[in-house]
């Protein structure tokens, strides 16, 4: 059995990774940090786990986090470079949520997050947690950066079209107009999520740039090999789980012959977690719902020059928590999909 | 035209005031104070308001809330007792949205809003905000305690059964069981009313005891002149604005051979914001969205002994901020239904 | 391996259980039959299911259901009393979702669901389909008449009251206030279940009668050993799953001393979906989505004569798929979790 | 006063225009028709009009079209073209808020809507009923096809920048990202609207070509004064009211030295119900809820060639009877925005 601690257990990503992990067979929840809550049963701020988990929140002192064989950091950014060096020279491994070990370059992340990098020297090492492009760098990994919810949609999106170099698409004129539930912000009290706020309501936001423009750009340049511009607009819509990107790429003369169709079929055949849909269909977020698979379509409207694919996840699964245990499995060996075998919930 | 103070403009009941009032043709808004805002065009805060509303927050010393005819407190509790004596004794008068002004005991204040009152003398003499009930004293009063959302709908749904002693219910088996939207909360920054969290879920709350039970309790017995005793639960339903009350009186036997349906259209037919559904009816809350009336059916299954009252409102208009108009319209010889006559928006 | 054939695959129970079903390890799912989306794969229709069910929808003849070891029907009222006794015949159990087997009297059955039944003979032998209520008469039973969504919450929110003929409260008084998401009125195109027409309102309906009435007092008289009448309002709320039922029983006098509860903590403690609440707790639909479990809280206002219970449930699992897959490992000796051990998804 | 008639004033278009029309002072809604609801009082339908409107539905021959001085025609496709011809020799101005007398080419109008055009004279002299466009045509017309909900909020977004044959953007790359609340399908009885299929849930449809592609093609091209192309992709979003369009253009190298924002602030600066925010704005939805205002802002990301520009209406206000009461004050000569001075209603 892994033994495995959670840091910062009281928002949306920890009480997810809580709710998978407490049907995976392989590990055992040691601890949960929360200094605030510390002394409370996880199921009392969370009964829907009431039977199912009987951890409660601990200090970081009590929780010994040294002894676990993972630790998974669903906190805010900032918090896992602080804590990363200690558990690594510990022989700990380190999954984090947040976007400490996401961007390469360290003046980026102070240009987005507004604090310094404080552990620059393991950036390089940091393996970026996006399975189906680093699967195995991710197997001996020490330390993952785990891909953010949006950049995990849009780059599963384009991966087909961009991957080693690929010359099928205009690489500096992609669009991806991406709108996700409210529950991608996250737990904490704001006006803005307020249910009366943000219900019955749409609206785009961070239009003049958006952290995760950075994560998803450098992401697609890897994947290509060259470097890769695209437009991101995020929006919000008036749901509590998933996110749907559409995609738009104009295809380059020598992509005109492409049968995308089959390409992305062969492409994602072996993948577990993502799921080509057939010629013509438009995925529903709701066919995710709780769960770990990104469900694809690619279209071609009036045969023309414009591809438009849609990608569709559950922002807290694929997009965060799933996706940190589909990425721990790797690390230790387990099967893939342990744990992750949860049917969606639709209606 | 009627000179108009805002006293805490940046919350739903503040906002509510002036949709309805800048569609009004006998009042101008002169001030609406926010230290914390103060500068910002309230059209920024709220950009329905652009084109309708061009003032913009004040602090209170520029406010000169002392030239207007009338102050509206949308404030949390506690506010308008502390600003209402220097205002009465300028001549303005005071219509508070919130609580300090309702119950007439001090000591169920104090217990149920844990601060004491800190003009006990004023609670005499400030009037009970329900047009319905306390018309004439409204008309020739200087401050207002206006009604509660819940205890609006409550009061006006057993208003014929109890007025002036009736005998027809039982006065100690009352129950509302009672929902409201989310707005109902208020727009602060909190998590339990974050989208995701009381979006697609329905929960109970304050049923050990909620502050709208003495309010209740208090406005009953008034009205029936003698003490009425009812249990009152409130619950949070996934929605942005309407409550409910499903209200059960059991019926005396001397209660029996009345025809309920008579006797409320009898009642309410003269009253313009009160609309009595035919027989069989049962109202929905988006059939008073955006409006000022109250919608009231009676139910008496199988012909028993027990009456079942459904009443619907817009916590925020009939429960608040219209009814607070309605009251301003009496209290300066205006049309009561002056800038009020807002159809409801359905869908 | 159980040979399982599912009548009516196209609703939201039939979805409901492939969703279960899929992750039951003791069961294969043989049919589903849909004359009109025979031919069909059943992940066509409800991608959700993508990549964990494989089978087609089937036309009855196709689905030579007699070879099934048990066959659920999924389906509206009058489908399953029309082939259960040939299935039965041939040696299937019956597991009826819908209300054929609910109630005992066919005048009853005829009254409230405009039909005469036409296997009256069967009424007798079946079992009504309440775990916590007649769990030694399923295990032997070839027919189940599934208890339905309110009567669940309702019957498992009074059993540790009225068990036995206990003498705690009045059994002429009690009142069910109901409210249900919108799942709970199925899949059927209709105007009232519209999102525009049911989105952001709150009604009430059928207070003249509703045909879970019947079925409820039929159940609570069972329970107790003699007449029980409870008045019934259901209501319809903004959200897809989930039902709160706010139960108010008058405590007798001879009630009075009860610890109330420990009662209901004795006497669901070795019940695996049943879950009592903390006292002082107020349950949320949410915290059972999607899971087998019901989560009641038991109040007493002000430690007065009125017991308040709260009992929610997911209306398309406890109340309905969920609950009968529970019957089925009952029916046929396995673990009686096995399939139902999903953790809620939260949030 | 106009004499009103209304064909079909059953589905959310009409109850839209009673809702207006009610608060209209130079109108009297002489008739609404239903073949089907003939007799019964429209507020019986539609509640919320109770107090407001207190005509019944008559049936076509009672109603006595011919009398009105306008008849408005909120049905399927296919009614008004049958019945207009009529209606014009006798005088009668009509408004279509369907689609058959927005095309200009029957053959385009055969293709979409799958039925063959039956007054295809009448094509040319209809005039499209968009006043931001069109206005003085309007004044004098006497048969209008109102512009669709999503193609009003595309052209107006695009308005500034085509009007008139200017060269600053490419109009062979345009891209239309659109998000529509529910009602923007009807109120036709149909399961992909359901609250349960619809709710919580958000999908791309249409992408293989929508009825509106045409309708903003033949608009863009007929503002720009040569052809424009642009790839439309709508989405279904879990809300009642409202669209979001997110408009991506490419800026032509002569293109790229203006000011957007003073461009589109000068354009609408004269149009009471286009409102331009300030740079760096994002408009919400709910912003406009109920009322006939469209909100643009407009962007430029990195200040790269890429402008966004985002569009926000009420898609039953703005997008359908709002702007259809706004054509009808235009052809008789009354102030534009009279009954249509209606605040949004937030939150």
């Amino acid at each position: 059995m892994i033994k495995v601690g959670i840091v910062g257990g009281t928002g949306y990503t920890g009480v997810e990774l809580l709710r998978l992990l407490a049907g995976h067979k392989g590990v055992k929840v040691h601890a949960v940090t929360s200094r605030k809550e510390a002394g409370m049963p996880v199921a009392d701020m969370f009964p829907s786990l009431r039977g199912w988990v009987d951890v409660a929140f601990s200090t970081p002192e009590e929780a010994d986090l040294k002894s676990c064989d993972v630790v998974f950091f669903a906190t805010p950014h900032g918090v896992a470079m602080a804590q990363a060096p200690e558990l690594l020279a510990a022989g700990v491994k380190v999954i984090d949520l947040a976007a400490d070990f996401r961007l390469k370059d360290p003046a980026e992340f102070q240009k987005w997050y507004a604090m310094e990098h404080s552990c620059t020297d393991l950036l390089a090492e940091a393996v970026y947690g996006l399975a189906e492009v680093n699967r195995e760098q991710i197997k001996s990994a020490r330390l993952i950066g785990m891909a953010g919810c949006y950049p995990t949609s849009v780059q599963l999106g384009l991966l087909p079209l961009l991957e080693g170099g690929k010359q099928l698409i205009e690489t500096n004129t992609l669009i991806a107009d991406c709108k996700s539930g409210v529950s991608g912000a996250g737990r904490k009290a704001e006006v803005g999520t307020l249910f009366s706020e943000a219900g019955d309501n749409f609206k785009a936001y961070g239009v003049k740039g958006h952290r995760h423009s950075p994560e998803i750009n450098q992401g697609l340049s890897a994947i290509h090999g060259a470097p890769v511009s695209l437009t991101f607009v995020p929006h919000l819509t008036p749901m509590i789980r998933g996110i749907h990107s559409t995609i738009y790429a104009r295809i380059k003369p020598e992509g005109r012959d492409t049968d995308f169709q089959k390409l992305f079929e062969e492409r994602f055949v072996d993948e577990r977690f993502v799921d080509v849909l057939p010629a013509g269909s438009c995925p529903e977020t709701r066919s995710v719902r709780g769960s770990n698979i990104a469900r694809i379509a690619v279209h071609r409207p009036g045969n023309g020059d414009l591809l438009v694919i849609l990608v569709v996840e559950d922002n807290l699964v694929k997009g965060a928590s799933g996706q940190a245990v589909q990425v721990m499995n790797l690390m230790f060996g387990l099967p893939e999909s342990q744990g992750l075998e949860v049917v969606p919930l639709l209606p």
